[in-house]
């Protein structure tokens, strides 16, 4: 069983992976991505992964058999565990608890070779549903406080799988830097009496210097204090703080803004690797006047080093108002 | 002139380099370490760096020529400027200020083959002592609240030169990270009127199982809740919050302890890449009874992707207490 530590000066938690529990010997070979041989996630080999929790596609298809167009699976090297109790104890002055939570994959499409940026309209909305639905499933375990979800495409982005997918951890407590956006949004709505994103949206598209696209629904920019080049944000411009709760209009939007800005992303930098994550409200929270759900997509174009681990301030070579204009006028 | 800017949620501070104005393209090169070539941090090449702040070595030695054993330089691309007012301003509901600040290199050794790890305990102690001194000397500008001090090791640690140097960056702001502990450990201490390190090494002396080495004056531990395998602090054992007040034993002591765990480290994983900085009390403070000065050293082993960016936290495969066994074990 995975164990969560606390660091007992910044509370900070870390997941002792046991189970992938490594010696010296086995950071010497490099991490690298599967080309051609066996993928586990391709139809046909349905068998190779845990059964699935989700799919969509073929009304009539067998569980674990081709016909599929999304299929979502529990991750087979979990970070986290799904059976147990959650016990809390001491050590000393150390805090820990047993690593209860799930771990699951979707995969985003039954073709090898199609990234996340090409699905297109309306398979990236079975992706965004897929999200939703899985949220609601998981959230029914009174154990689980916060669903993340997230991608990682290309090695230098942590993928280690070349097919399509993006992953999901239910965990026991809420991460901190959805508890520090939830405090810090919610200091700026005592002295304001306004969601600190409802804010940001009106004054991005007033100055219009970083919005790379928008609909009726979305607005897609370069945040003003990027960590990385070409970072990106989406976010609903109705105040809505989960992620879970909107309706199918909106999700159609939110398919079509994310596809224009992948394609944008991709236009200026061919096969960039990518990061993006979902924050929203922790699971089963009441509707919050503070909090506004989004994404966050981040580009892997530099590298954390001594300065950024040290201080947590980023060095970021390009002005977001460079990058939104390279995305927006970017021929796609 | 670079600019600080701060994301309006999280206050979490970005430094935009525009002078390093990145377009997409400059992107899709892979960043590489200069192996043979032109390096210009060796001796005679000392007019290709800014003019030298500090050196070591022969006494009779003019400035900017061969015979130094140590050379500190400022950053021929800092990312910081020094000449300047500290402007603060508002751009809407958004904060920013100039980009002050000071960013030097300091050259270790002036054989460009010979890594910090093989320094040896004498010319060890000067890169500390050499750590002091700018740190005392940056300390007299009132713009600077903090220096930080750290080093990349190896191209996955973020290093772009092979010569063996470490860096400091003079900011005129506290760093988050900074800030955290020192909150982190006020509160403790309000609560329990003990530091929270004096605990841990008290702790980790009784226990054993994370120390990998000691003297009279240090303690090597692999921490409790590490962020990395192999992640290891080196601590003072008697209280102090601020690392420029040590007296020459304590340096000395310093020096052995590092030296020691950089071998004990390499034996266990030759060449690892890895970054370590250096955690102080801030600029000008008086000595602070809940904080204590120490050196976090983190191997590059494991990569940062979209889990670890979107929830803070981090999955490690080593357990503290195997990868304190292996570096204690290890023959040097």
């Amino acid at each position: 069983m995975p164990e969560l530590r606390k660091d007992p000066v910044l509370g900070r938690w870390i997941i002792i992976a046991k189970e992938r529990g490594k010696r010296p010997t086995d950071f010497i070979v490099e991490h690298s991505l599967t080309k051609g041989g066996f993928c586990p996630l391709c139809p046909g080999n349905e068998k190779t992964t845990p059964p699935e929790v989700l799919s969509y596609g073929d009304n009539n298809h067998q569980p674990n058999t081709p016909g599929w167009s999304l299929r979502v699976v529990p991750n087979k090297y979990p970070a986290l565990i799904i059976e147990g109790q959650l016990d809390k104890e001491g050590e000393g002055l150390y805090d820990k608890m047993n690593g209860i939570g799930a771990h699951e994959v979707i995969i985003e499409s039954p073709n090898h070779d199609e990234p996340f940026a090409d699905l297109g309209h309306n398979r990236m909305l079975d992706v965004f549903l897929a999200f939703r639905d899985r949220i609601i499933d998981l959230g029914r375990d009174p154990r689980f406080k916060y669903v993340m979800v997230f991608k990682n495409y290309g090695k230098a982005a942590g993928a280690s799988l070349e097919h399509s997918h993006s992953q999901l951890v239910a965990l026991p407590i809420v991460p901190r830097t959805i508890e520090s956006e939830l405090s810090g949004s919610l200091s700026y709505y005592r002295y304001k009496e306004r969601c600190v994103f409802c804010d940001i949206i009106r004054q991005e598209i007033k100055t219009e210097e970083r919005v790379v696209c928008r609909n009726d629904h979305f607005l897609a920019i370069t945040p003003y204090a990027p960590r990385s080049p070409f970072e990106m944000w989406i976010l609903p411009r109705k105040h809505a703080s989960s992620y879970i709760a909107q309706d199918h209009d909106s999700f159609q939007a939110l398919a079509a803004i994310f596809s224009e800005s992948m394609k944008r992303l991709n236009a200026c930098i061919p096969n960039v690797p990518y990061n993006f994550v979902l924050h929203s409200s922790p699971l089963r929270s009441e509707p919050l006047d503070h909090y506004h759900w989004h994404f966050e997509i981040m580009p892997k174009l530099t590298q954390m080093a001594g300065f950024e681990w040290g201080s947590g301030f980023y060095i970021n070579p390009t002005p977001p108002e460079d990058a939104a204009r390279f995305l927006k006028e970017v021929k796609v």
